[in-house]
């Protein structure tokens, strides 16, 4: 049997940092996404084998956590591997760690399993016999929280913006990856000098496509240093005058 | 003396291709540059070697064809070499290849070293006594034309842009991967459905920042498959109502 843990290497590449030096939260994102890919492959839960028998995995909630971010040129990796599997999610957590025993942080993340045709959950507990279970490992620790409940009353959007072609995925949807980018678009540059996004959490509730208008609706919470985003498509439209809620998202910052 | 040719291995992976499964440009385009990087410091010319020495290699000229793009998930890799070196520029040529003899395509790209400090270029003829001129190989083809010149006269934008977090790189600057992003954003996604981008060529003339807005001019040429588009920064703006031209690119479409 695989070894339960998954383990990355990577290079901060130095167009994927931003201008303090410090690897895109984006960019991160995109690397724990391939490593949730490639850990899921190798144990035989990867997409390609899904497709053959018409499920995908979908990612529900993302949360990460870091006391610091990779810089440029420099050697980082991701360890994953699953906590729990449910039912209808499976738990699946990560640590990003650098050389000589460095932790940048870890992340945690929740999906699910859809048959493509009908849209419906999968049952993960049957999934292949239940083979899924044996690549659980509750032992290692998660030292950050779980991505929590998010909700927005604001009614006034701070940005609107139209779907590009680069923004759309090989399923001809938004990708996950693009709303975490405009998400951290909607702060000035400023505004990063001195702060350093801490926690970032992303709950994705439904797809938006091409054609789409996303409306972005935030509210800061306690000290002025974190943040509640709602993304909704297409407000104002005459058949959902509010919209559709396409993903939450929570940031908190810490002054540097 | 380390082999003239530099030779990369990547992977196609998910969020780097766009809906039709086909690798984004710019993601290509990154892996170029990154390329052109790891040869260069291996051979000693590299950015970390020259921060030293309070030089920088800055892209003057980037040209990319190809009959097709890497798929999801395919490998791929790139080769390149240096073809010349002038006293103020130089040559880098690159193959983009696949398994089994495939060839994707090739890309040339001209580059110069300038002092940080005077912002005027180095002769590379001179520098580090002379050892560029080591590693040149003119013997390799590179099958495909020079970038040629591209001059834009329209004066209605096509569309206007603000700056961004996510645009600018640790030079802070807008990245020059993210003009090519924005320049195939001019597109609406159909207009990749049943078409392929051929040729890619990109001039840069001067860098913008955040604060600036980018205009875009589009034309195009010929066959209506091919445009010619420049970007410049701030235009309106009181002290330069035309603005300034930031960069140069041209497309060439082909029909699939």
């Amino acid at each position: 049997m695989k070894d339960k843990t998954g383990h990355y290497e990577f290079v901060a590449e130095p167009f994927h940092v931003d201008f303090t030096g410090r690897l895109f939260m984006g960019v991160l994102g995109n690397h724990l996404l391939n490593c949730a890919g490639f850990h899921a492959s190798e144990r035989g839960f990867g997409i390609a084998n899904l497709n053959e028998s018409n499920y995908t995995w979908v990612l529900s909630r993302l949360a990460v956590e870091l006391t610091e971010m990779p810089e440029a040129y420099g050697k980082f990796a991701i360890d994953t591997w699953i906590e729990n599997v449910y039912r209808l999610f499976t738990d699946r957590n990560f640590a990003i760690t650098g050389p000589e025993g460095k932790v940048y942080g870890y992340a945690r993340s929740v999906w699910a399993m859809i048959d493509m045709d009908t849209r419906k959950p999968a049952d993960l507990l049957t999934l292949h016999g239940g083979r899924i279970t044996d690549y659980t490992l509750a032992s290692r620790m998660c030292p950050i929280e779980k991505p929590g409940r998010i909700k927005v009353s604001s009614q006034t959007a701070c940005r609107d913006i139209d779907i590009r072609y680069s923004d759309i995925d090989i399923n001809g949807h938004v990708n996950s990856i693009k709303y975490m980018e405009h998400v951290m678009d909607l702060f000035p540059k400023e505004w990063y000098t001195d702060r350093h996004l801490y926690r970032f959490e992303m709950a994705y509730v439904a797809e938006s496509y091409y054609g789409d208008t996303l409306s972005f609706f935030r509210e800061s919470r306690r000290n002025g240093n974190e943040f509640d985003i709602e993304v909704r498509k297409n407000v104002g439209r005459k058949e959902a005058p509010f919209g559709e809620t396409v993903c939450r998202s929570r940031l908190i910052f810490r002054n540097k």
